[in-house]
């Protein structure tokens, strides 16, 4: 990058920080209807800041909840299109009382910027706005790839708005690869590329034996006994290795090659890292793949959810009539989460006990997985940018998370989205006490400046 | 009887049903603090009435919450001393807008008697301080047995002084058999005799898998999860059948003989009738017994309660780190509650999924198995009374549910007891609406009066 791209980030240094502060100030809580007026006044200060870079068309979208900024700066004929993604709505802050500082008056405490949002995503999110105009300043006028902005204002509660736009506002949106900002990394001399994300499908499981709780020295002997049936049935659905039982759950699973499997070793979190970040005792899961392979690369199915019966202090000698099971499955490329559901609730028709029926209620999550065209544009040019500023090659990663809006991309707009953050593991991004490194901020400047300026 | 007494009891009748109306009245709630004076009201009501019937030394002890109302008639030297049982308390009324009368204003409709207690158990109470007497009238003094009373005013919280008051006072106690009016009949045509009761342990299982719940998009991969942990352990404790699987459970228990069985399915309820009255779908139960062996003479375990994860709408992708499950198991005759108890907890610790880490909280509950030393006086003298009555002998019943002082009629004063109730099936004994049949009520009078002359 251009050296008066780099003395203009640093002289400007003072200025970003300070606009990182507004925008951390405002409280756009996406799922609170109390701060519709905020989140709105957010959209319209990203809106605007965005203009403050030199992006000629900047508007909002409006939605059936929050806005969409929506802006292009195409002043690059013969280059690619770059959708460039992100989110400015945050978390909720409760449990307030666990906070040291206010969530929405950011604090710097050791060298970490306190704030909900920093890390989930305000700061990518602008750092990525001034990433653009020092790209701008790099080449003179404008950057040099084509840019369209897609700064949504749901991501928080599902991004329920997302297909909607992007359908109907299709010509508006199409590019040819996508960058979300909306990702962190390994450690901060360690840069990552996620390349996979698993789709989630979920549904609950209803289960009664008949209209009424009964006495159990009555009945506890002669009739099912709901949680008995339920704790069977969820039993079920996985072997004692923890391999799942649900019948062709695997099927469209596709095998890890020899290179996928080098390529995860690679970035892999040890066993020992891994018990002390979760806490548990053990780790757990399908044999015959690792830690990384079944996190990023396995698809699981997951109790979230068990109840039955009296679940107070002491004792009620009671045979429950009903009983309820939360499951989400993980799913990966390849698998359907429409199909996948529909597999779940045969087999817990099929395994259902004697004397019980089962019911089902769908949850809100679904999305497909999402496994990006290894080796396209997005991947080269970002893993060129950063091994070229952190020295060494990122990390490929697949993530155990869904992120929704990336297969909308691939099934709307038929494109792959590159990921690049800069939050770090344990940042408390949904939590109390949120926080982002400062030098982080001087970080992401830079290498969002040159990537962009890569192009 | 002499014919004096039935005259008596005739000529009584009015006074006789509006003693009832008093006593039921009375708020005797025990479970509830701020009741406390009622029930003492009640123990006091009822130490009147019995010193009116007669009863020469009749006294209140004291507990650390409810008094025991304890009387002594001792006038037929040479004859047996019975004990006579009964709990002066009753159930709390919640939901209190179901009920069609105000609980403690009893109101008769289509022959039924409704209040909070008629069934359970004041009528019977009231009914055999009446017919003793009558049965000290028909003697023309006093009874032709030694009566000894023990009316308690703790049963609905599970007589938590009875062993302590027993002991303490162990020769004022001192008896050859007990009379129980703590029961019921099977129809107002049909007499039974429940000669036995299943005892009761319970434990509370609390599984942990680690520290903190954890998101399962990052781990449900790769550490236990306590939901799934714990419907496996709830699904060890039975095979696919209904035998319970807990090693050693079934080692004490007494094999039925052809004889035992023949009295159990002479007194059998049908199939239908049983899915009829619990609502069920399908009958369940150990194999190789009929449903009236099951509940009245085969263990069972029973999964009271089990909840972990998320319970609320909606869905959380949570992999929660704790689970938690209540277990009671019914034990018959020969069978230890504090062994199975133990039994129960190695099978949890054996069973316990790898990675997780069990620990355990009591239940309230724990008693004996009761089960009546068959051809006793009670017995003797019962059947013959009732089948003088009804024209036809007793149902010989054993009951699935549990009466901790019966144990402890057995185990501390080393008697058996014979139980007589007029309460029907559906009576609604603690549930609004409690009701009683009116002409159980003269029924209940008699057959008392008769029961202590035939000594």
């Amino acid at each position: 990058m251009p050296t008066n791209a780099i003395t203009w980030l640093e002289q400007n240094r003072d200025a970003h920080f300070a606009e990182l502060f507004e925008l951390l100030r405002i409280p756009s809580i996406s799922t609170d209807p109390e701060r519709a007026t905020d989140v709105r006044a957010c959209a319209e200060w990203v809106a605007r800041r965005l203009a403050g870079a030199g992006v000629p068309q900047v508007e909002l979208i409006e939605t059936s909840r929050h806005p969409v900024v929506y802006g292009t700066w195409h002043a690059a004929p013969g280059k690619p299109t770059l959708l460039v993604y992100g989110h400015y709505d945050v978390q909720p802050v409760d449990p307030l009382d666990l906070w040291l500082s206010d969530p929405f008056e950011p604090t710097v405490r050791d060298g970490k910027i306190f704030a909900r949002g920093v890390s989930d995503m305000k700061t990518n999110l602008l750092t990525i706005i001034q990433g653009v105009q020092a790209a701008a300043v790099a080449a003179g006028g404008a950057p040099p790839v084509n840019l369209t902005f897609f700064f949504e204002g749901e991501e928080e509660i599902g991004s329920p708005s997302a297909e909607e736009t992007l359908a109907g506002h299709f010509d508006q949106f199409r590019a040819d690869l996508a960058l979300s900002g909306d990702g962190g990394q390994t450690s901060p001399a360690q840069p990552r590329l996620t390349v996979a994300y698993k789709g989630i499908t979920g549904l609950q499981i209803d289960l009664t034996t008949g209209s009424t709780d009964l006495h159990s020295g009555g009945y506890g002997a002669v009739v099912p006994n709901a949680a008995q049936a339920i704790a069977q049935l969820a039993a079920s659905f996985h072997d004692a290795d923890g391999c799942v039982l649900v019948e062709g759950f695997y099927d469209d699973v596709i095998d890890l090659t020899s290179q996928d499997r080098e390529e995860i070793r690679a970035a892999a979190q040890s066993d020992e890292s891994l018990l002390a970040e979760a806490g548990v005792f053990a780790t757990w899961g399908e044999p015959g793949y690792t830690a990384a392979e079944r996190r990023g690369a396995r698809p699981t199915l997951d109790i979230n959810g068990i109840w039955s019966g009296f679940l107070g202090a002491g004792s009620k000698t009671v045979t429950p009539c009903e009983a309820h099971l939360k499951v989400t499955a993980r799913l990966v490329a390849n698998q359907d989460n429409t199909k996948i559901a529909e597999l779940i609730r045969q087999h817990a028709v099929k395994h259902a006990p004697p004397g019980t029926r089962v019911s089902f209620g769908e949850s809100e999550h679904g999305s497909s997985p999402y496994m990006a065209t290894r080796g396209f544009t997005g991947e080269t040019v970002a893993t060129r940018v950063l091994s070229e500023i952190y020295g060494k090659a990122p990390q490929i990663v697949r993530a155990g998370g869904s992120v929704p809006i990336l297969s909308h991309f691939r099934t709307i707009l038929g494109i792959d989205t590159v990921t690049i953050g800069f939050g770090l593991p344990g940042s408390q991004a949904h939590a109390p006490n949120e926080w982002y490194l400062e030098t982080q901020f001087d970080l992401a400047r830079t290498v969002y400046a040159r990537f962009f300026d890569a192009f």
